[in-house]
């Protein structure tokens, strides 16, 4: 974990516009959004996707490396905006100042715009398979889990939700979209970048992906009611504080954490066709559900 | 113009996501955003691209239409951000209430956020040229032209601009990156959709869009300071209002007129060599140059 985290840190710094070059206050700010600060969950599960899909055959982790740092790229800016005063209006982020407190509220919003453009461009100008028509498909996955159809729309949802009493399915049909969408890509992206998997194989990542996704909202939600700000280096208790339903407010906190260990194990699961090439994948499940922070 | 103009209006109206589907405020804001309104100049460009770029084979409209509606994604993405309060606060365009003041400041966010992710979608999701590894630089063209080294970034230019004294190359380097890049994006993509141009010819097309490009922006100036309200369905006089530097009030506007001229006739130079398939073209730069609105 720790060497694809390096990884794609060192990938990010090459591939952000230094700020040196002009507009240099953009890209300064695109920078302190994207580096040296996230877990890079999403980067995480596309390397180890990879390698479930290249079975026995070697990956090719430059591949991986920038298919991992467009996930960065759009993770990244959707905090940066969510954070807007428009929109949670947050002040702290990975136990920084906020985008647009650092900077100012403009930039913060050109930051979010330019990081989308380059997680397309970062897939578009490198060869990430060897067939292009593949490639192509890759693009239109990070399209349609960003767009109104996947995270955006998740986060247009979750507004709506304030103040709501939401059902479980409900609860879920949101975080399907917020978060789930952007790590079923990661893994989706992941496979199509580490080989070429079967279409069974694709389905079963998928299945794991979908649990995944979940539980790490789950999880999320749990660490909110749990821990502390300094330890998340984000804001804790927010959602409550702004009227917004959670799996603890919806289920209490010891179903939730039920819930979180049956996708685990639901992950699993669908990783057992997958045989030992799937193993880091698995270690992911339990670093996703079992984490403190 | 009008069957162009006409065709990427039904295309748009397909292709935008229904308020029916959720989240539906969302859908709603998205076709408020880009439907009914527009001279759609970056679809009659890349019609007529196309047309240059085939010659005397028959170009396929079906893809056209789909390069000019992800133009105007981007375009209409654009304008939604710029018009936010932490932008330039705008309140009307195309003579309808601004999105964040039809709707609210975070749908527009989300509005302009999920446009980008469509225009990716719409050129990821529809066979464009014959050629995928072609498409794939067709994705990496309009990712660069929309980014911090395009659109975006020409708008923080802008943004640092504001109450700055510029000199004409400076406006200039604003301007190539503001509205410049998108223009050029719309003509090389065009291009590429329309047939398999040589690179002699891509180069003449570049040419003639870089001075189009600029030629917009200079008219757009002068407009501004000659028409009302009314007639151009945006605030006019918001940049000297704002203190923002603008070819009128750099050049003074009969040198300003005089630059528009010169570089209409630069574009046709350019176009020459193409014979009478760049007719359209052509026509286009008279259009953006001698257009009154």
């Amino acid at each position: 974990m720790a060497r694809v985290q390096a990884r794609t840190e060192a990938t990010l710094e090459r591939f952000l516009p230094s700020a040196t070059i002009a507009p240099q206050r953009l890209h300064e700010a695109m920078r302190y959004a994207v580096l040296g600060g996230g877990k890079r969950i999403r980067p995480l599960l596309a390397f180890a996707a990879g390698e479930a899909a290249a079975g026995v055959r070697q990956i090719d982790p430059g591949r991986l490396e920038i298919v991992g740092c467009a996930l960065e790229c759009i993770h990244a800016y959707s905090l940066v905006h969510d954070d807007l005063p428009s929109m949670d209006n947050d002040v702290l982020r990975r136990g920084k100042p906020t985008c647009h407190v650092e900077f100012d509220e403009a930039t913060a919003l050109l930051v979010g715009d330019s990081l989308q453009s380059l997680a397309f461009q970062l897939l578009a100008e490198h060869r990430l398979c060897d067939d292009p028509a593949v490639q192509v498909e890759m693009l239109k996955i990070l399209a349609v889990a960003s767009g109104s159809r996947g995270m955006a729309g998740g986060q247009a949802i979750d507004l709506a939700s304030v103040g709501q009493t939401l059902t479980v399915p409900e609860l879920e049909y949101m975080h399907i979209h917020k978060t789930g969408a952007l790590i079923r890509a990661s893994v989706a992206l992941g496979a199509r970048a580490g080989g070429a998997p079967s279409p069974g194989h694709l389905e079963r990542l998928d299945h794991y992906a979908k649990c995944v996704g979940l539980a790490f909202q789950v999880v999320d939600d749990v660490l909110d009611q749990e821990s502390s700000t300094a330890t998340l280096g984000k804001t804790v208790g927010k959602d409550a504080a702004n009227n917004k339903p959670t799996y603890v407010s919806v289920l209490g906190l010891a179903r939730a954490k039920a819930l979180a260990e049956e996708l685990r194990k639901d992950a699993l699961e669908a990783l057992s066709a997958l045989g030992s090439a799937a193993q880091r994948l698995a270690e992911l499940a339990d670093f996703i559900v079992l984490r403190k922070f």
